[in-house]
């Protein structure tokens, strides 16, 4: 994803700033510390107080989504569940305890340690998706500050336009300010309205995609999982699970 | 939660007053009782008139989530739950009368006294999730007052601008008066969208939180009932419940 | 609800009308025969031209639900059905004929019809749950059209508006009409957005809120009569009966 | 339908072109070719650009549901069900062969088609929700292209108004054509929010209440067709096709 | 469909362009290339930073449904299966080993190959409705980036227009430049409305309607493939795959 991230806000920077810049206009006009103040300063502030803050913290790692590539674990995940059919169809279930105190995904882990119990397939069924489920939901939960700072961000910028108006309509007497005035009220909802649309909503977006994406890989692992549980042969493990993610 | 409300509250008032005055404006221009009074009156006439009253009492009990920190129940649920899961095999649905009797929370006794009862699992599942169902869907439409009432400040922010505006335009002839009376009617845009996306609409959804995290809890509890009534070892109830909450 | 409807109107007049006084408004210059005309007849119109007239008909029923209070038929209908029970379980289903005659709401005749004719529960549950589903549907259709309404009104006041400042602009030669006749355009659309926020999105809220009500009542009284059909014990029927009103 | 159409119709050119006459505003500054070409064929492009030709046909088709009246299907569709229940239950469902091949209506035709076929109650069931199910898709899929249209149009509206404005703003130093410059900009804005808010969104909210019906009373027609197959008397048969239609 | 296409981009040009010009607009007035690099510009780069690479390619493709007139597959399609029916009837379904073969569509390959496996109808219907789900979200979600596109480039629009407006009013000083440089800013309002709206919006909708388009026809497939398994008859085959497509 570095690959895109970085072409993405330059082409962002590009298109904004360059436009401003080709139509005759200085830099300085688009720095405004009070409206950085406002639009920054509103919207954290009504995020820190919608949301509780475990669920900040896990937005805040969320955005990492821009740094790091896709993982590509489909191959490898159907490879090691493979493994895990043909083990066990040999040796029993129990041959699975050392892969269950390896493996460093919790999700994994559980799955591995229910197997070596001896759950059955539904009981094991019944528990992963329920654990999935809350993990969707935390998720979705935790990518949605982005997603509220992306509506807040243009409010806030309105709200600075707004204050910014209303000191310029205060002053009418010297209208040789008036339009500079009105330039200065105008910053904040630019800020705002570009914030919200280069970078917080798309990163919303991204965020969802991320989550939408590692959904569809557990719900693949749920399904080899099972089939695992069942015993079935290593042929139809892997049909079932090519199936969710349609590769 | 008391530990974030604060500091968010301040940050607030820090971006929207402290920008405010950076730029030179008066505070004073910023206090306007008109405003004020269409406003806070006009979106507190539109709640009142949608709202039966014994919701709008709930939703104003509700905005005390700003105040109390979110309660970390799951330990001690669990905790319990394990205790009425070894009581139980031991000695009995019986055992529980005196937990019955001693328990503070609505939901967890009725859970008891069916337990005590001898009802069926598959009942006291139904029971207890048709009593969260209507326990949802009663705290949401509470809530919801907020919610209804973010949507509405901004609006009437709007009358009050339009009305003002309306004065101006009627006084064109003293052109002196004209930008400190737009900037008045502009005051009540200010307050309708300050209000709504800095206290009403963050306040909505940090309700909106908490009740999904009580159901969430609910639903652990219930999990955790059923599998005392259908006699389970107390391993499995364990990974039941902890399964609703992911942790 | 009388008690509350009254109170909240006169809110909503003090708010704007004491708000425009209060800010050295006249009285006159919020009255304007034209404005009303395309703001009411406007959405109207909008509302007449969508709506099948029976149920524009039932839509205006449903507003008279502003002049009733939320009437409490828990107690009563608990205690009707306990007695049901208690019938049925001594005399069999054919003493509940009489009751069937005389009762004057047609779902619960619908449902004692069925009791007395011998129908199975399930049967009796089928039925009983199409016929509220029916209910539902048509009665938010009804309620619907206030929402409609309620954003038709704002769109008319700003064509109005927009019609008041096209007859402005081609009049700009005497520029001492230009401000009486931005304020005049203006007028429309504080009409549009007064009605839609003060009045008709309200009462859409109300009225939704009582079919919910409607509809939670009568889930309770198919627990009730299924319960009663099954033969349960009085103490199951009641439990269940609870369960849907979280009382 | 016809009834409501017209006066319908009437209240609203009363509305809008009788409120601006009173203001004192001429008839020919609301008629305006240029404004027309862009708010209609711009929308009319977006909709041909998106929607497949068949559903624009089907959509035109669905908007006839201005003119004629709702049928009242509901009496004449169970007595013709009672028929066939009396019918099968003495000559069996060979006997229904002439009512099919007689039968105009796709769907009936093909329920009775399926019963002389001896087809069982299950299998007529999903056969005919399925083409049911098929049938409610493909309607809304045509009927959006109305609400389609009725989104398009006011911002067609916008986009001729900055057009407008752009040529009055190039031609400021003739400040004698300012005014009724931006007058003709505004009457773009004026069709857009009239032609969609007048005609256009509420004939796509009445397209859309007549597929409900149409689809409330195929399902009645369903109930009936598989209750019939399932040789039940007369009486379960109404009472369960009356279900559907809260009659 | 490129039967379509082209008039109605057509038919856009003149509303828009052709409009401008009647009005005596230049055509010089509407091109602008920095306006063109924010929208343009910017749109892309909130589109490159929130979807994942492989995304984006394959809703660039989807954009094709524009040139290409939608396949008429219905009947072809009744045909194979009906062929399929016979041929495996007769000779078991190891004789459609060739067809497997042959086959170039991945989705009936996919069957095909099934049915010579063997593979019980249930099994079958599972594991094709999960494939079908898998590619119904992926073209969902690729098509999704000219709907977010489409409510990007407006917001561009107005962002650029502040960027202008800022301009203009630091050099109040040069009221001659005052209404050219207006004029300027608005015509990224317009690229950004435009484009959106007779571009981008009408071809995302197209590409859902194409994809629903298909998600039925694969639905038909399933239906059809099912039966073949289960051996039915060719008659009761057609008449479940039509149910789908309502022909």
């Amino acid at each position: 994803m570095m690959k895109s991230t970085i072409p993405a806000l330059l082409l962002a920077l590009v298109a904004v700033v360059g436009g401003h810049l080709l139509d005759g206009g200085e830099l300085g006009t688009l720095l405004h510390g009070t409206a950085l103040l406002i639009v920054v300063g509103g919207s954290a502030s009504a995020i820190l107080l919608q949301t509780p803050r475990p669920v900040i913290r896990r937005g805040l790692e969320l955005a990492r989504c821009l740094r790091d590539d896709e993982p590509d674990l489909v191959e490898p995940l159907v490879e090691a569940m493979l493994g895990y059919s043909r083990l066990t169809r040999r040796d029993g279930f129990l041959a699975l305890e050392p892969a269950a105190l390896s493996e460093s995904e919790p999700f994994q882990r559980l799955a591995l340690e229910m197997l070596v119990d001896g759950v059955e397939p539904e009981e094991l069924r019944k528990t992963l998706s329920l654990d999935l489920e809350t993990f969707e939901s935390r998720e979705r939960q935790a990518g949605r500050i982005w997603e509220s700072a992306g509506a807040y961000a243009p409010t806030m910028g309105i709200l600075g336009a707004v204050m910014g108006l209303i000191q310029v309509m205060q002053n009418l007497s010297q209208p040789s300010a008036l339009g500079s005035g009105i330039a200065v009220a105008f910053v904040s909802t630019l800020y705002g309205v570009g914030f919200a649309n280069l970078f917080l909503l798309p990163l919303a977006n991204r965020i969802k995609a991320r989550i939408v994406d590692e959904v569809r890989r557990r719900r693949m692992l749920i399904e080899g999982f099972c089939a695992v549980a069942a015993g079935n042969n290593p042929r139809v493990v892997e049909r079932r699970m090519r199936g969710h993610v349609g590769a």
